[in-house]
């Protein structure tokens, strides 16, 4: 729930009103009375003494959509036609399409593209099967695949109400990395169905990017596809994630001129993403990391509460063995990353901390501990809202991985891919641009993507991954 | 193989030329002299005494190819620099790709499209579920599945090889039919593992067009998928082919002033063509069809080369229990439908059917009997070819079908749907206008697929298949 009007609960109300002077200024009263943020204004249709306007308001809520309409409602000499809500009037249709790269009008064109010319293409491809990614598709394309188990914060909503979600990734995909990516919605939660569904489905595919799929299946399935195909499968909410982390992680090092490897980092959350980005801060040499679920700390021998992911999980970090809960893990600490819900630490914990305290509260849209607590006890603050500083977004890490994957015909995706990421997504920010607003650059800053594909490239080429050099274009 | 230059085997070579006058004429006559078709002359670039040309020239064929290339280099002052086969440069890079339909330029477009606000546009789907066709691209997609087993004429050659052929029909459909169509090619050619991979994927697509899956297991899938989805699902090897022999034979009915029902067919072939060909007509009121298979006329009771598919097609076919071969079967019979492979008839054959005999040639590239032997004998001739009158292409079929099917978010496709495809490319073809060369529209003509979505999506209607009444459009 927003508390400012937002254009994501944007309406458009059709309304004719009487062609008088003075008219539209009431309607705008009526409007900003009631908190309701007007846009734009157009005209319809003039009819004799009559004007039709569509006027677009932002607004906070449904509840407040409809206070705006009565309010409206009341002006004498205004009649309501319709109301439209302009984020489903957005998705209407679907935010994908598929277009065609070359010309079909005629004959020849057909002759090429289709029958007959096509089967010298097939069976070049058959002979040489590596060649599918320079004559298809594969080349430049990602399955984004979700049973729809874990969507945004909204949980288990299923596979077709997940799926607009996954088109709205499709869309950062060419957007920001050129990449074509289809949505992928499965009708199954099994981990083995969804593991040989993929690997079946997968030969039209560069890259396989899972998304939304609740933990602990979500390790399973992705290790399973890892092993099986020879394409790169990356769980973005773990990952993605993770190196984003990493990246804020290495510029805070930056700012504070301090070992990244020396600091004590808590991680709240034991899901995909805390998991994720545990076990890549302690791959990337942090010793001292303790991890916090909903039992406490995660340490060696704990008996409640485990699986064989979280066993995993304590074997790598946690070497101080700290006991208990959150408030606990906190003594001395100075990263805390929450990856889990709202609400989950106070001021006093903070207070605990070490000096200079960096906090990233990155639970959405409602994170760990109001930023507006945060801010005075601490150095650095990020969370995943785009009304503060130090915006902690997988946008910046998942095209320019997948751009970079794509362009050397990866395998497969491994750690110094990922830290080839984090780096080029934090240097991004020049020396002299860092300051405690300012560890991550602009979501929408294009360069990112292509120096993180760059990085992640030539990461590929000097781990073993890459099937060729550089990236050859498209015809 | 081709015996004429065709544009489908073209190539285009770069020469630096010795800039004189009359060099050009010298190139051109040495690739006129070889039989290569001189296409468009571009210049690249004029350098110091010397001029760089592309040259597209038609071939026959690779040694055609190779023959032009060698008579160009004899030509005294040029020097080939490269050569392009213009198929595969058309193929490279993939032939289709996607396109976001609503822009991503800043945060407002993202908290529409993507967080937050498409969170409210899932909640919706969530709670009803059919909302996915307003909200998605499902109400505009179809999947192309292969398993590539029997591709084209080239057989069993991968998924991987199949590819460019379903891309190529992902781009009929969108240029014919509007339709957003994703090639999905299988790395399994297990029958259960088909169907529960499909059943799996299904949720984003409104339509499922099975493809180049051959025979029997064709038919296993598509009736396992047709029981388990409420979506449409069409092999279009079986049914595409059926609709328009069907239409094709009512457009003979009506030129022969004759009724449809009262012919005698002989189909030549009982694989997903031959199969589906054979029951539509049954289906359609035809009762005496004689099908033949490699081991002779298909007839109730037979011992040999019998599966469950084909003890069902003897059931419905064959009532006169015509034994033997295919000359036996084609004595006196009205039509001949041939669905299987390079010259399996002869002019005998032909001279043993019935007055006005209507021959199908249909096996392709290569048909059953040449056209040139059968022209002088037939009342009327169809073939799969373009190079001849009446080419029976499933382009008349399937974008229609599943635009119509789309339109009403059909539960599935069932035979009425089927004979209205047939009626509308049938009666595309005015009376004034049917011609024994001309029983069939011509297949860059978009109002057929028009007509055919109109009458498909009314039959969709009165049967019960029909989710909406017309189509929504999109936002």
């Amino acid at each position: 729930m927003s508390h400012v009007p937002s254009p994501s609960y944007s309406v458009t109300i059709r309304a004719e009103i009487e062609n008088r002077i003075g008219m539209f200024a009431r309607i705008a009263t009526a409007i900003s009375s009631v908190g309701g943020d007007l846009g734009s204004v157009d005209i319809v249709r003039v009819e004799k003494g009559k004007i039709v306007r569509d006027i677009t308001v932002d607004t906070r809520d449904e509840e407040h959509e409809k206070l705006i309409l009565k309010s409206i409602k009341e002006v004498p000499g205004v009649k309501v036609l319709r109301m439209m809500d302009r984020t489903f009037f957005a998705h209407q249709g679907g935010k994908i399409e598929i277009h065609n790269r070359i010309p079909l009008r005629d004959r020849n064109d057909l002759s090429k593209a289709y029958t007959p010319g096509v089967a010298r293409v097939c069976m070049e491809i058959h002979e040489h099967r590596d060649r599918v990614y320079r004559y298809t598709i594969k080349g430049n394309s990602v399955a984004i695949v979700s049973d729809g188990t874990a969507v945004l914060g909204l949980g288990d909503i299923g596979p077709e109400a997940a799926l607009p979600v996954m088109e709205g990734k499709a869309m950062i995909f060419k957007e920001f990395a050129g990449i074509d990516a289809f949505p992928i919605v499965l009708a199954t939660k099994e981990v083995d169905e969804i593991v040989s569904t993929v690997k079946n489905l997968s030969p039209a595919f560069g890259g396989i990017n899972l998304e939304d799929i609740s933990a602990p299946r979500c390790f399973a399935i992705e290790s399973a596809l890892k092993q099986i195909l020879d394409l790169p499968v990356m769980h973005d909410d773990q990952h993605g994630t993770a190196v984003v982390v990493l990246a804020a992680l290495i510029n805070v090092s930056r700012l504070l001129n301090k070992d990244i490897r020396r600091f004590r980092v808590v991680i709240v959350g034991a899901g995909a993403a805390g998991s994720a980005t545990a076990m890549i801060l302690s791959d990337y040499g942090i010793k001292d990391i303790v991890v916090c679920d909903r039992t406490g700390t995660l340490y060696q021998g704990r008996k409640h509460g485990m699986d064989p992911y979280k066993r995993k999980l304590a074997k790598a970090t946690n070497p101080r063995k700290v006991k208990g809960g959150i408030s606990d893990a906190m003594k001395g600490a100075n990263v805390f990353v929450g990856l889990a819900a709202p609400n989950l630490i106070t001021t006093g914990d903070i207070m605990r901390m070490a000096a200079d305290p960096v906090v990233f509260t990155l639970a959405n849209p409602d994170p760990e501990i109001a930023p507006e607590d945060a801010l005075p006890l601490v150095r650095v603050l990020a969370t995943g809202r785009s009304d503060y500083p130090n915006q902690i977004n997988n946008m910046f890490s998942f095209p320019g991985i997948f751009r970079g994957l794509l362009d050397v015909r990866a395998k497969g995706v491994n750690n110094e891919v990922k830290f080839a990421a984090a780096r080029a997504i934090a240097f991004s920010v020049k020396d002299d641009e860092l300051h405690e607003d300012y560890i991550v650059p602009s979501i929408f800053d294009k360069r990112v993507t292509v120096s993180v594909a760059h990085a992640v490239a030539e990461a590929a080429r000097k781990t073993g991954l890459a099937r060729i050099k550089s990236a050859e274009g498209r015809g």
